[in-house]
């Protein structure tokens, strides 16, 4: 086990009617807040409505900024700092999925930076200063909602790129399953693919003693598949949503991670193809993993063993091992599959006149210099190509 | 599963060397420590000076103050509270384990209150006020390190009793397995059962649809029991010692219970035992676990039964319930036995003579009034006396 430096300061306030308390929660540490949102569906569940009613009965002063698409635009994020300075905004409210709280979090950088906030993305300017925040999740999926990171697409540059501090942990985030009732199947399906990505990038590990973090790994790896098949049949299923909500604030809170030698591959090379193809991320993720997988095993065959018999059940023999590692990665095939998520770049209308540029993009390549990726097999751009070329 | 609201303020520093950076953490963060310890074994493993240093070089000024013993005792407490205030401290670095921890707890709800600080704990005054704190923590064990509580014993009124709040989470605690390389053999085997028992008194719940803590618990339970083992025939092992210090603190830092009734009956009828017989926290629990099993089984089968088949391995029929769960009791009886650990009265020193005295103070039997504990099944004084019984 590795050292490790661990602090989630965000308050989980979970379960049935817990949005509705927002205004409370606020109220006395905040001036003026930006109601930061996506756009119709919140108004669609009575989320909106609620949110304001609870906003105003607690005499809180807000600004509204709607607006926020999956892949968060840094156009809208500049737009957002510019209100939170016009209007001394000292408080930020997310009432969104991933791509609201990741705006959010980039507005919270940029409020109180002299420059143009797309420096801590692309020249990794350390964070020293945010505005608070907080969020009611309302789709469960990024993990967020307690993260320490916010990922944000520059258009013009056609770059998905990331950054993070502890700061930017939300002081609170309220999660009540009852809300995601609303959420269309490919939803409920991108997010579970989302999440379980969260914690298979910290799983595959070469890092040995993990005995506690591998078991939390499979334990959350288990109860969201579990529970992501009730919700494709039952989706207005409470339990079942609060065990995919709860478990998808665990995969992204970094605990699963704690003292283990992550990968993050999988979600460098599927950045990729959703900055230019935009796709939704969960859907690029479940393509990308499988490939993925089939690419890397044979680097680490007894990690592969351990993710297929404890995670997917695999049985039998343990003398003929790589059989028993292809089986748990079918497993997880015929899982996605079932979820009605896609598992080939085909399906998700991509053909072969950008692998190159991608993977190139993915291994900053650059006059015939790269960064290679992954903690699990190092990637350089002709390991990605070869990565996009399985997932066709 | 049920509503919740989570917050855990305390950051895990965790690793080898990790306690030589004490100083650092606190620098900038106080005026005046109180270094609250125990005895010689900081001195004889080389803690004590090398937190000295730490504070030293970074010019942080401190009192001390020694003699914690195991049940931390009231009247030691009151004297640091007296310290604290003479010499105007507004930090307390508790190094050691539960025992050190709580009094510093104890210490630190004390300093600011005008009355005597066993109100909090006898007449539940609300806890609003309290010195920051911080750990590094010795003996891997009580979980206190991120826990909400504190548990102290009044000497004179042979009471053992507890007090909590969110503000008594200390703001870091430092966890380094190398430090507990000199702990004797009987204090592995008490912190293993502790531990667990932090977790049972979670797992075992009448609350339906708790997949994913059910996994999270069972995890933890067989990371500590596997890695106990290890410990007992290798007490220098630092990737085991690692696994049990992580699952010890997850085990009490509130995850494990989240969504879920938790029972604590367990624990209540071990402290009247330790109060009388300052037996040792870990050994009354394991004698008191098994007895509490055999005792409350019917109530909830198949919750035992899930605890015999997920954490204690059990297979066969189902069609037989009632042999699988006593299989699965009898199997963690054996686990005790095998780390040294009693799992009787009579191996305790304890007689039949104080049973039904104890009984009536866990249930607080009063004038034929009585308050029942557990969760998972109700107990008045007579199934206390009963489970008594069943541990001679």
């Amino acid at each position: 086990m590795l050292n490790f430096n661990y602090y989630n300061k965000t308050r989980i306030i979970f379960g049935k009617d817990t949005h509705k308390e927002v205004g409370k929660h606020l109220k006395g540490n905040v001036k003026k807040v930006l109601l930061h949102f996506g756009g119709q569906s919140i108004k669609n569940n009575g989320v909106y409505n609620d949110v304001i009613e609870s906003l105003k009965s607690n005499g809180i002063e807000f600004v509204e900024l709607s607006g926020v698409k999956p892949n968060p635009r840094l156009s809208l994020v500049r737009e957002g700092i510019k209100l939170c300075k016009e209007e001394n905004v000292d408080f930020i409210l997310a009432v969104g999925g991933g791509s609201v709280i990741d705006s959010s979090k980039a507005i919270a950088i940029g409020v109180n930076y002299e420059g143009d906030v797309w420096d801590f993305f692309e020249k990794g300017i350390e964070i020293k200063n945010a505005l608070p925040l907080a969020t009611i999740l309302t789709i469960p999926a990024a993990g967020s909602e307690s993260s320490t990171g916010t990922v944000i697409t520059n258009e013009e540059k056609q770059l998905k790129l990331s950054c993070g501090a502890e700061l930017l942990r939300p002081e609170f985030s309220i999660i009540n399953p009852e809300i995601y009732y609303s959420l269309p199947e490919n939803q409920i399906a991108n997010g579970v693919c989302d999440m379980m990505s969260h914690i298979m990038e910290r799983y595959f590990t070469n890092t040995l003693h993990t005995d506690l973090t591998d078991g939390l790994c499979e334990a959350t790896l288990k109860t969201i598949m579990k529970n992501g098949l009730i919700l494709k049949k039952d989706n207005k299923n409470y339990n079942a949503w609060a065990e995919v909500a709860f478990a998808g604030n665990i995969a992204h809170n970094g605990l699963l991670g704690l003292g283990r030698e992550q990968d993050w591959a999988s979600h460098k090379i599927e950045h990729e193809l959703s900055a230019i193809y935009d796709v939704a991320h969960g859907s690029g993720l479940s393509v990308v993993t499988i490939a993925w997988m089939k690419y890397v095993y044979k680097t680490n065959l007894s990690m592969f063993v351990q993710f297929a018999v404890n995670v997917m059940g695999v049985e039998g023999s343990f003398r003929d091992e790589e059989s028993i590692v292809l089986e748990g990665i079918d497993r997880l095939k015929d899982f996605f599959i079932k979820m009605g998520l896609p598992v080939t770049l085909k399906e998700l209308g991509i053909d072969d006149s950008k692998l190159e540029i991608m993977a190139k993009k993915a291994a900053n390549f650059n006059n015939g210099e790269e960064i290679k990726i992954g903690g699990l097999k190092r990637l350089g751009w002709e390991d990605i190509l070869s990565i996009y070329k399985l997932a066709r």
